[in-house]
């Protein structure tokens, strides 16, 4: 069997770079970081403008993403079978808890949210869909690192990112935390990605009870913990219904 | 200058092909549609799936878009100059208006929705955003196309789609409704698209002068329109005041 095509890889790592950061570079730039000839470099960005991955600036000549991949990433949503099945129960969560509800998936070593309903009430809510959050910061990250040995590997190169005081940077914290999340069944965050931001997250099952990814709510962390730091049970056991809930529909029977 | 990539041509072919109509096709049927060797689809579909921009399921074989895509697509959003510049003024515009404000601009001789801020109230509405809308039934749309010849003339091939009786579908009619947008400054669709919904658009401007996009509120014909079905002044210059607004923050100084 062959393997796989370089060109397209290339193209891949080059869309991947454009959408760390700023966002805009120049050929040399990314040739530089790609480790890659220049002229190798320029001729997948003509192609990939030409195809509208990505946008060249008039006036700096710097590439950028382009808007055919918003199209591509929105349908993906349409397809994706996690979200599809999770939505009525994601919105009957936020309706119960009174609190914002995300549904995250593993990618690349983070977490993905696929699903974001806002907290019901007029508070002003940028949507999170598309974003990607540390694993080991935020409790839907800690129901995935806990339920796949793979994952707590990825976190071992360059060592996990303290965003406050209270973020688990160690292995031993984060693997005793791991163990804590699966015998307990879920997750909570406390003020470990964002200071005075909490959250409570359980797992979602596939089928054969395969843990595809997690759902949880979050928000300021006196509307989300008891005065001692611990989840308020309440919240707790609508995050938990709803996962299983969640869980039932993807087709894991014993969960 | 060497041609463009085909390897990289042929994945953009089928990720674009997997963003339509059901989203999950075997491998076969991808090798159908873009008239490629079943091996070659395999191998590029193979790459494709290494890098996370497709996906395949476990039991039926057939290949989905990815998760990577997502992330590529929300982070394109980031760059996106027009968005950026433009939801401040579209927020404005939603709370004067009282009606959801959606932003467009060209992709593939069709609308993509880059920022839509929901009618402020507490109707269930769902996110617009990665949208592709027909150009010559929506009032973005028509603003679109009446300020770049090339997109008229995209719409040539095939025949355009009639959404409902109303829909313009004559290359006469559309044409006529161009030179109205140009001569008048703004476009309206009144049950085009959807019967019962409409909307009023008005152009934004970049560098030089150049269309790049539109911005535009929608929502149900009777609050859009007077019983005569034209748009209602008072939002009709809410429009043209956010239009001109997102303009001259995009540098377009004489409008």
């Amino acid at each position: 069997m062959p393997g796989p095509i370089q060109s397209i890889e290339r193209a891949a790592a080059i869309l991947r770079l454009l959408a760390r950061g700023s966002g805009r570079l120049g050929v040399g730039e990314i040739a530089d970081s790609l480790e890659l000839a220049k002229g190798t470099a320029h001729g997948i960005l003509r192609t990939l403008q030409g195809v509208g991955f990505v946008e060249q600036d008039r006036d700096t000549g710097k590439y950028q993403l382009g808007a055919a991949l918003l199209h591509l990433g929105t349908s993906y949503l349409d397809v994706n079978e996690l979200r599809s099945r999770a939505i009525n129960w994601a919105d009957a969560l936020a309706a119960r808890s009174g609190e914002a509800v995300r549904i995250g998936a593993p990618l690349e070593g983070r977490v993905l949210v696929v699903h974001h309903v806002f907290r019901p009430d007029d508070s002003l809510q940028t949507l999170d869909v598309g974003t990607l959050l540390p694993l080991h910061a935020t409790a839907l990250g800690k129901v995935l690192l806990a339920y796949d040995t793979g994952l707590v590997a990825s976190l071992r190169t360059g060592g996990p990112e303290a965003y406050t005081r209270r973020t688990l940077v160690t292995q031993t914290a984060i693997k005793r935390a791991c163990g804590k999340v699966r015998e307990a069944g879920w997750a909570s965050e406390n003020g470990e990605m964002i200071t005075g931001e909490a959250g409570i997250a359980a797992p979602i099952r596939g089928h054969g009870g395969i843990v595809v990814g997690a759902i949880g709510v979050s928000g300021a962390a006196e509307r989300i913990c008891e005065a001692d730091g611990s989840p308020i049970p309440r919240l707790l056991g609508h995050v938990r219904d709803a996962a299983r809930a969640v869980s039932r529909d993807l087709g894991a029977s014993r969960w």
